[in-house]
């Protein structure tokens, strides 16, 4: 997080970062710098905002530059303005209190993997809107500058078809691939467990079925709000011949902030001139929970300026990460650092 | 299997066989006895019929006694003159070729497991008909003297929903919990396999999400032919987002018989003398595929005269039989021997 005014090197550095040590060898650092390192992202960052509440005063700040985030294709520099929230939960669906043969017993009782098929298929409808009634109720519309802007992005929907493998591509009717996977929300099933996983059948009534469920968000859309109208749906929804636990996982607010701010545009200068090209302004799908902490403690914005690439499989087998851009990251550090110091203060 | 006509002990016996030992002690077994003794039921009895087949001439015999069935109430002796038939299959689909961040591919390509829960409750309504077209074409109507004689048989649905733990029975309209048992085809997902499956959230698009499923068949249900109709309508049904690969398991036709016939009546005495009770006229809901095997191969009926209770949790954990049914099978054995040599052969 950068504090603009002279640098006064209070013991918050991190010498050893990229950029960020050359600028201090050369005790010439323009602003000052706060770090705040934490490893807990994957599992939900529990401790991350008292952390930040506890520390408030010592990590007040101008803005925060985080680089969790990807370039729109190698060599184009790229800001991000906003990113999608989410909402992750467990549907677990309990029947008979033990697997059951199901000559006698699929005739009896309920199966609960049957009845989660059901439960499923009912958040979303075969052409990918979720069913959910409500849901859509606060979905921003996407931006006439936005849809112009984005299709003239260097995406191409053969890279993805190529880069996943999947026959074709999928999504909500009347949007392209950007605009769904920017500013639309949707539903994914993350797993099932339910029942015989071996190999060859095995004729039972499991006993038990469960889906992990993760939803993206957009703005305006609220993580409570929406989790709230998800379990009223899967609770009137839910046939009374099962038993229905719907076990609650993490969530993140969607981000958005103005692309033509101070900061953006200082960002945007040591983009430029660091890459040599325009600065593409874009969204992400994913979800950054720290964004809306950061500005609900510290008050400020993040300017996000990462560099990954889309083939870099995030969470994925093989997950990877360019190494001309750990170079290209020093000098895009030390020209932002450069730049922000460069304007005036807001009045 | 039992050939009437005087005993000749041609080395086909087992003697230390329960009830078979004492008459063969005694040299005064009534009629000839071969023994067919297999342990691939469970995965599909694929050497039986071949080995059938191959010792067809030695194995000619009047009628087969196959005890792998269940009394309907404990002391109370039950004839079984039908089951259901089963076609067992694997539903796989596949979408992207590797599990990929949702945050962005979740907008970007179908989802399997979310395909996968759509389709599977495409075979079946919410209120138990399976509704793939033209399932029930073949399916033979409960006769009005089944529908009487179960309307009085000593069963109770409170027993069953205390077996069973499920919080309230549940099957198709119209039908009695016993008619739905035993003259009902029903559809049953045996087991899901899709994504993360450990503790918490993890927010993927899964590669692949596979349901394994069972379908009992009734008279006259055909397996080949069901099997057709669910891979047609599997196909159809199946989006051309997600790749579909069915996997046939094993399959077993449905089996009725009459419940009057010179055989049946001996075993109604010889099963009435030995519990001293009358006889229940009973079908079953689970699948002997080994029965129109014996009939297609050896020309010959079977009598289901089993001795398991109905808490005897077949396939489950805990699995039991009663100690007292293996007393009382000597003398149920013995009583049918004896039965079965005292009428005149077929004309």
């Amino acid at each position: 997080m950068v504090a603009r005014g002279s640098a006064d090197n209070k013991g918050q550095l991190l010498p050893h970062l990229f950029g960020v040590e050359r600028a201090i060898n050369q005790n010439n650092l323009p602003v000052n710098i706060i770090f705040v390192v934490e490893g807990e992202e994957e599992s939900g960052s529990g401790n991350l905002e008292p952390f930040l509440k506890e520390h408030r005063a010592a990590l007040q700040c101008d803005i925060a530059v985080i680089s969790d985030s990807g370039m729109i294709a190698p060599g184009v520099p790229t800001l991000l303005y906003g990113t999608r929230g989410v909402v992750c939960l467990e549907i677990r669906l309990e029947g008979p209190n033990v697997d059951l043969h199901s000559g006698i017993f699929g005739s009896l009782v309920a199966n609960p993997a049957n009845a989660l098929a059901r439960l499923v298929s009912s958040l979303q409808t075969a052409d990918g809107k979720i069913a959910i009634p409500g849901f859509y109720d606060r979905v921003r519309p996407v931006e006439p500058w936005e849809r112009e802007l984005w299709a003239g992005l260097p995406k191409n929907d053969n890279d993805w078809l190529e880069m996943t493998g999947s026959p074709v591509l999928f999504g909500e009717a009347g949007f392209s691939s950007l605009e769904r996977i920017w500013a639309r929300p949707t539903m994914d099933v993350n797993g099932f467990v339910s029942g015989y996983s071996g190999e060859g059948p095995k004729t039972i009534v499991p006993s038990k079925a469960s889906a992990k469920i993760s939803f993206r968000l957009v703005p305006d859309q609220d993580p409570d709000e929406i989790r709230a109208l998800i379990r009223e749906h899967l609770s009137k929804t839910c046939p009374t011949s099962v038993r229905l636990e719907i076990v609650d996982h993490h969530q993140g607010r969607p981000y958005l902030v103005r692309s033509d701010s101070p900061f953006a545009l200082a960002a945007k200068r040591a983009l430029e001139a660091t890459f040599d090209k325009p600065l593409a302004l874009v969204r992400a799908g994913g979800t950054l929970p720290v964004l809306q902490v950061l500005k609900d403690v510290l008050r400020v914005d993040t300017l996000l300026i990462g560099l990954e690439w889309m083939d870099c499989r995030v969470h994925s087998p093989n997950e990877n990460f360019p190494i001309e851009n750990l170079r290209l990251g020093v000098s895009m550090n030390q020209n932002l650092l450069t730049e922000i110091a460069s304007f005036s203060p807001k009045a």
